[in-house]
């Protein structure tokens, strides 16, 4: 930590700086230019707070934290890149991930058609809210343990592991008992307890973006589900409010390399709730993958005209299937993988 | 609400959404134009999402909501201020209120000291944080239940009444045992699960406004609290995330006119997170008092370089004595006023 | 356009809008719901204040303008997408288009050897600043006329056309003897003289867009350049300020097909400077050109080292040569093409 | 200057720096941390682009600059508050300064009764525009020169300096035959030459913030200036973009306080562009005095409904009559004064 005196600062202030620095068992180095004075502070560990500590001392400028906050989801204690396994699908390897599926689950017959649907399109993991956070009170919030129930009969019928999301600590053990992934969203990122519950409850973790969310927010919000032992954890960039209103968000692809440079964790991208509109859904998950996302996260709803929840931004079952080949092919390009599913002999949707 | 379809949309487009509307017990009326259709929709309740359902329909272009999603909140159905009283205080009437204390509790010693020298100094409310949601895992996070007692003594020894905030729905049982007003934090303003149970609990509540909340999303989170049956809801201004770096957020401070304009609700301004930095913290308040804010809520500490949370931005009793003559003199210049205490006879914090 | 009335608007207020829409020639239609009532204006041309004008109005509580602002860069009036050629490059065609070169022209040693090396390496035009917009008086602001001397040179000896930025008006005539395309660089974007006397230049006009520019307003600033008779015209997203700082600036790649939905002038992506660091310099770009983008603009130095500008973001050759084949395939990968230049014999740069 | 280099770099690398640091004629010193090495930069002049430079280095993490990039702007060089005189009216003295005038001069009528109505409400500065930057070319741009020439008969009959907007550099002349006050508006903040234009031509310059600009940008702009010669530079506030828009713009009112922590110039703040909206312009100018500001630029029109430009946000006479007691006493209690004009026995407008 570097602590920045003021110019001209009274020797004594700087002395107070040091002696604190000392009291804490820390040692001060002192660089002294011709305008200032810098004292540098060595010694491990460094309390949490210490710069905001330092921040208020007569005669003290700025302060400058060297080391990183987030430890556990940082390269430095961990050197190779999270992978991990998901009903048979690998997360953070080679090939790319595609997760779709409606925005809500709204009935058996919706959730069990875009399954079939998704997976015939090349999607390996499936995506449903049965308790959806809405900005309103008067919107359908979900059908909660009856969705849940529905997404199992899904990934029943096709296989395809499931997440879904989770809003607070007292329904993480219920939607632990069905759930794959337990996805945390973007209004819950600093839901500390729940961050701290999903951390305790033994499956992985997406953790999607804030709308105003540092990346180094972002990343200690990790840190927090990491801390309780869960080191599988997904982190999901779905758009961050900006002046811009053509897009619902914006989606902020440069998330992508900045998070590989500085964590081990996979990163996703969510193009629907970036997006908001239904045609740059797909540009936008030509970018993510293009940029290096470890994949994608997608709204998928058999007649979006209809749909509870997020209509205008799920696409169609032509649409998704339109997508992917499309999406494969960019992977490829970056040298990534997208795997084809098994044949499925029966036109999609027919017997959903 | 408003359909405007695109230029050349072909009849057959509009008649479905006009078809639509009739089958939702709604009237549509067209207005013609030289370049293209518009529907006007007209009838009572309108669906919540019913913007978004047209949205994706072939030939629209923009849906334009006009009545406001929020109700409770509003002046529509409640044309008067709302104006309430904790432990002998006005909230939301002439007189400018305001609440001082410590970040953190960390000590009885610390919190009785800090809550005699502000009452001293004018405040009429005592804040103090038992369960601290921290950006890191690694930070101090408050006492908890005992910081909550500590509250609950100084309220004793000082007969101010207190505000604190409550982090999960599984805690607002206890916390309501103890705290007079209930404090929702800017990371948990859209944690809907604990808007509804604070709403039931019988108690006033807080709401700050989250880092990149648009005042009608923040007025919906009150409509969340109020739709449980608790009216008496004040909104808290403390900043939202700009570019700038120079203040720890940006205070909007047109957000007390705004919402004024919006809602009968109190509205108050939180200077201390809005600067991040005690210098800027008395112009702050000021420029919200004389924007027409109710009241101020504000972080004040005996030794702020010892501070476990904010020291940054705390004041020291000497600067929150300097400053409330201050806001006195400015609410008197836009029509309000600033109580006086009654008397203390010892000297400030002599017998903390 | 709409005009909205507050709920209980009395009549006389009404009809004081109508009697105004009247007056100026167009004619209003009363749509009167339960709540109020909304006034739709139609006719054209629609003065471009209009909404301005009956915001203001009593009783009105919000005018929603329908036809858009801009006319020459929209797709309404001009529905083939815009395609030139520059110097045998084709822009917005069916290939992407790879612009490269130094940011600032620093010699002609530097400058051919830049542009030998960003040929050999794909790219179909050269950039290079000669006069340079700086944040500070104290940088060095570029070689000038000098520095366009240099460029020309560059020109003949590799074949390649060139763009250059000019800041000023009276610049334009003497940057346009030079020049093959004009570049107004974000802190211009809203110089509207400068606009229009490029638009009055007879060469093709690259705008990128402002630091804090709505999409709208960037078509706008393009329509300035149009409405003087100048057609080829260059959308370019270079990043967006928000509070997120890992990155210089934030790549908005949703701007490409929000743009493209929008207008028919074709849009680049400048991945250098939303970066501002070149370790994410490829994920963007390759990000970009997957979302639809018709080409990139890139710095690229010899020794990014020592270079005057913008250095930390400037590609080393060896870097660029390994990008751009991996820019080949994902542009393979949407359906585009990057040709490859005529095969150069002599070894990149050995000549320079 | 501080290099924080990565954890576990070769001594090589760090040599390298060092290695640099000697050849430029400065010295460094290096702490050795647990984890890292921090290298130190002392001497001067630094190089303006230096942390740059090195932040491409091999295994260097991050440079912190330390000392300001401004220098005439900050208060290092001129420890004493800038106060100067303009045609009677002293700026960043003890007194706040109220400008007022229309948005656009729109005729000799529409100027003189305004300049007449604000002067008799307490104004003693005249703003008008001759030459409007608007961001449609299709919207009134302003009379130019005729504009001028109405500005200087309101000013000779009513005794008001003025204050207007100068948009290129080849309009300095002429503009500054005219005004007291170059006003450089907010879309041409880091148009630099013209900057050093008007730092040539012998009249304060005032100098609108970027709808994106940080604070540093800001001091450096007005550095351009300053660096021409001409220290009397006022900085006014008019609202930043953010994601809010419910106001036009964001007025940063801590932008009052953190300018003159950084700088001795006056700030000023513009409730009306900040506002957008009349009903919001007095809570704001009132904000704008109490944080501090030296003064405000408000928009007033006779007639706002038929104003050619920026109506909604102008106040009437009346509206601004009503304020500027409520500005005098907000002044008065952060103890301040505005001046009361000398009685003017006619009644306001009565003879314009």
């Amino acid at each position: 930590m570097i602590v920045i005196m003021q110019p001209g600062t009274p020797r004594e202030n700087i002395n107070t700086v040091v002696q604190r620095v000392e009291e804490l068992g820390l040692s001060a180095h002192l660089i002294d230019g011709e305008e200032r004075t810098i004292v540098g502070i060595v010694g491990l560990p460094l309390p949490p707070t210490l710069d905001e500590m330092f921040e208020v001392f007569p005669g003290v400028e700025r302060v400058v934290r060297i080391t990183k906050k987030f430890k556990l989801a940082g390269w430095d204690f961990h050197p190779q890149k999270t992978v991990f396994d998901v009903r048979g699908v690998t997360i953070g390897g080679e090939d790319v991930v595609v997760i779709a599926g409606p925005c809500s689950v709204e009935s058996e017959e919706q959730t069990v058609a875009t399954a079939k649907a998704v997976k015939a399109a090349g999607a390996t993991l499936l995506r449903g809210g049965a308790y959806k956070p809405r900005t309103s009170p008067y919107e359908f919030r979900g059908l909660g343990e009856r969705g849940l129930e529905i997404l199992a009969t899904a990934r029943e019928k096709t296989g395809l592991g499931i997440i879904t999301e989770v809003m607070t600590p007292s329904d993480v053990e219920l939607v632990g008992t069905y759930t794959d992934i337990f996805q945390i969203g973007a209004r819950n990122c600093q839901n500390y307890l729940l961050l701290e519950e999903v951390g305790k409850a033994g499956k992985p973790v997406m953790l999607k973006r804030g709308l105003s969310m540092l990346i180094e927010e972002w990343l200690l919000a990790a840190e927090y589900v990491m801390a309780q032992g869960e080191s599988r954890v997904i982190l999901c960039e779905r758009g961050i409010r900006t002046f811009e209103t053509m897009t619902r968000n914006t989606l902020d692809v440069s998330a992508v390399p900045v998070v590989q440079s500085q964590s081990h964790l996979p990163v996703f991208v969510d193009p629907s709730h970036a997006a908001g509109k239904r045609a740059f859904v797909g540009a936008l998950a030509l970018a993510g993958i293009a940029a290096g996302a470890d994949g994608l996260i997608m709204e998928v709803h058999p007649n979006p005209d209809t749909a509870l929840s997020d209509g205008a931004q799920s696409l169609t079952f032509d649409e998704f299937r339109a997508l992917t080949p499309r999406i494969a092919a960019v992977a490829q390009a970056v040298g990534r993988g997208l795997p084809v599913p098994a044949a499925m002999p029966e036109p999609v949707g027919a017997t959903a």
